[in-house]
């Protein structure tokens, strides 16, 4: 008999609101759960008492099909106990006052590890609370599940713009170089969805991810070779491609001029990549980030996807029931594509990335079927929002 | 008895495909049309004699759900006969060769000033020929029509990704100005959309359109007043803003350090907004360019848009068959949101912009309840392509 508390954490994606969704349907369920609380922006709204309650009264409608993060998110790292003992302490003091038994939290990589922590402290001060992390990434670079929830989706909607950009950018018999470039600061495998659109002959020609060094010479001889064969040559490209000395592709000077950009928060490596054809090859270039949309496009999320995070929340919910803590919820794929929930100790997921396989990069430039094998199960199916009046309706509540 | 021939010009939208879908479609009916062509490339395609012949056989699937230009574009200005003789001629003897009484161009201000100049070379050289323009435009800024097919879908997904962004940035309780930037360099329609979002709460707090003189210092004092009171600033603008001199904002110097842009084909004013809000007001702020994404969005267009786009199409075919010529199908809106469809002259069309009502302006940087009265039957309804296997199907000619 206790409460439940679940936070969100780190950035924000198309579904992580379906998994927030799943945890208190399931947990509005069982009676052993007294009362169920989010917390606003994650970890700070524990430290500030800023909780919501949630009962069979809250209307949940919308939530599973709504970006962004419903009840806030926060980006902020625990050192581990005995470090941070002030800010242990204050968590412990509300977690008591409200008698949270079981704790919650979505994220990633970071989110995994103050879940990781914060399951050690309660071991260690022995306090009873069972803590569950609940993947989400539009990054896929989780390791120890198939994949993340919030990347099919994303995946989803950036294969679907790509093949829209490539018939929007081929309507003219002029050519023209289009360079897109894609999230994905440590790992390409959003960046490597845009293959898909290959599938049906709309996708990049060339597709660069930062597991691969980026030689830029290389890639003006592509595009080049490209340009003379059919003219309108389409780049995807991730935000931090890296060259063979590990410098991001995104420092080079931009122009010939010798501008530098990357003093704000802007990918811009697209940008680099097109002032480097525009200065060498004196070819029409345009440069396209596609920027946020590819993480908070929920009105074309997979549907998959959105059942898949749903019920990674429901599986932690009838996990913490059986007195499991310290693990996060993972996806194995078994046969024919169907998933089974498991659980995986936090401490070997917190703060490791999953790469995207190098054998699956073709002479640094294409993407192998494997991949493709891999990634359509997971952007099947379309889910909308409800729309009313023309208009996309979201779920809000007050913080 | 004649063949039809039917060409794409200017950019492309999400639905310039529905018209010409309906001009082929209505097309096969009536056995007076002998043939029916397809202009690859416009103009172009006449000129170098590159025709795409339509029959009942043709496989018109997925045609009115396809973004860009599926016979694709061109931007080529006819100047007025005699001058541009030898072009001319080329066209006089194309449409002889392939006996064409029907020509229908689906265009923008210029494609109708094409259309106008053909109407006129072929009253003057007494070749029967009936021309009829077909409007398309995401900027909205044709004259003598209620509205243009291609803004509705438009409207419409750039009103659900400022929705999206809205939720995306509002999650952390840190502050942050997000600074949004749409298309339209001459008028400011497709940004005002950005305000139907505001109806459900989640749209931006300043719109800045090219209509209304911009004044940056002023553009800082709304940031840093909104930013103290909310913490989340969204401000949606439009890259074509200028100053009270006529001088593009994109075209400002960027930081502090002094960085000009604008060598590329970016937008960049948001960019430019961005560094300025950085440098004198030391706020985390990210810029955003929709970009192409607002033109070619097919996987949310407006059905309403979808439909009226064919119809536009199915109408002008109606015209030519009693001899109308020289004329731009249109549409008026009659009471309760009907859509009569109408000839207007050509001549009035032609390179003439309509701007966005100052009227609907408020304080220089908020959209009147007018606006969205006017613009919300244009974003009604919801066409999605055709999703196979967990992609978009989109139609393609080889051409």
């Amino acid at each position: 008999m206790g409460s439940l508390l679940v936070g969100q954490s780190g950035g924000p994606t198309a579904v992580i609101n379906a998994t927030v969704y799943g945890v208190l349907k399931e947990g509005l369920k069982h009676p052993e759960i007294t009362h169920l609380y989010g917390a606003i922006h994650g970890i700070d709204g524990v430290i500030n008492e800023n909780l919501f309650e949630v009962t069979k009264e809250t209307n949940l409608e919308n939530w599973q099909t709504t970006p962004g993060a419903i009840l806030g998110s926060v980006r902020l790292r625990l050192k581990k106990y005995p470090e941070d003992l002030e800010l242990y302490n204050k968590i412990l003091e509300v977690f008591k006052k409200y008698d949270i038994e079981y704790f919650f939290y979505v994220g990633g990589n970071d989110s995994m590890d103050t879940c990781y922590k914060m399951d050690y402290f309660f071991k260690q001060v022995g306090y009873n609370c069972k803590v569950i992390g609940l993947p989400k990434t539009v990054d896929n670079d989780l390791v120890n599940t198939d994949h993340c929830p919030g990347y099919g989706s994303a995946a989803k909607i950036v294969s679907t713009m790509m093949a829209e950009i490539y018939h929007d950018t081929s309507v003219y018999r002029k050519g023209r170089v289009t360079i897109v470039e894609i999230m994905g600061r440590d790992a390409g495998w959003l960046t490597a969805s845009t293959h898909l659109a290959n599938i049906n002959g709309n996708g990049p020609d060339l597709i660069y991810l930062p597991e691969s060094p980026f030689d830029i010479d290389q890639f003006i001889n592509d595009v080049k070779a490209l340009y003379e064969k059919k003219k309108k040559v389409l780049v995807a490209v991730s935000e931090g491609i890296v060259d063979k000395d590990g410098k991001y592709i995104l420092h080079y000077q931009t122009s010939s001029e010798g501008d530098s950009f990357g003093h704000l928060q802007l990918g811009g490596v697209a940008l680099v990549l097109a002032n480097t054809v525009s200065a060498k090859l004196k070819l029409p270039v345009r440069a396209i980030e596609l920027n946020l949309p590819q993480r908070c496009a929920a009105h074309l999320a997979s549907l998959t996807d959105v059942k898949e995070s749903t019920k990674c929340g429901e599986f932690g919910v009838k996990s913490v029931l059986k007195n499991k803590s310290g693990y996060m919820v993972s996806m194995e794929r078994v046969a024919n594509y169907k998933i089974k929930y498991v659980l995986k100790p936090l401490d070997k997921i917190a703060t490791m990335v999953k790469s995207f396989p190098l054998e699956w990069i073709i002479n640094g430039n294409q993407i192998s079927n494997e991949y493709v094998e891999y990634v359509l199960p997971l952007i099947q199916g379309e889910s909308y929002p409800k729309f009313v009046n023309g208009l996309p309706v979201f779920a809000k509540i007050s913080k």
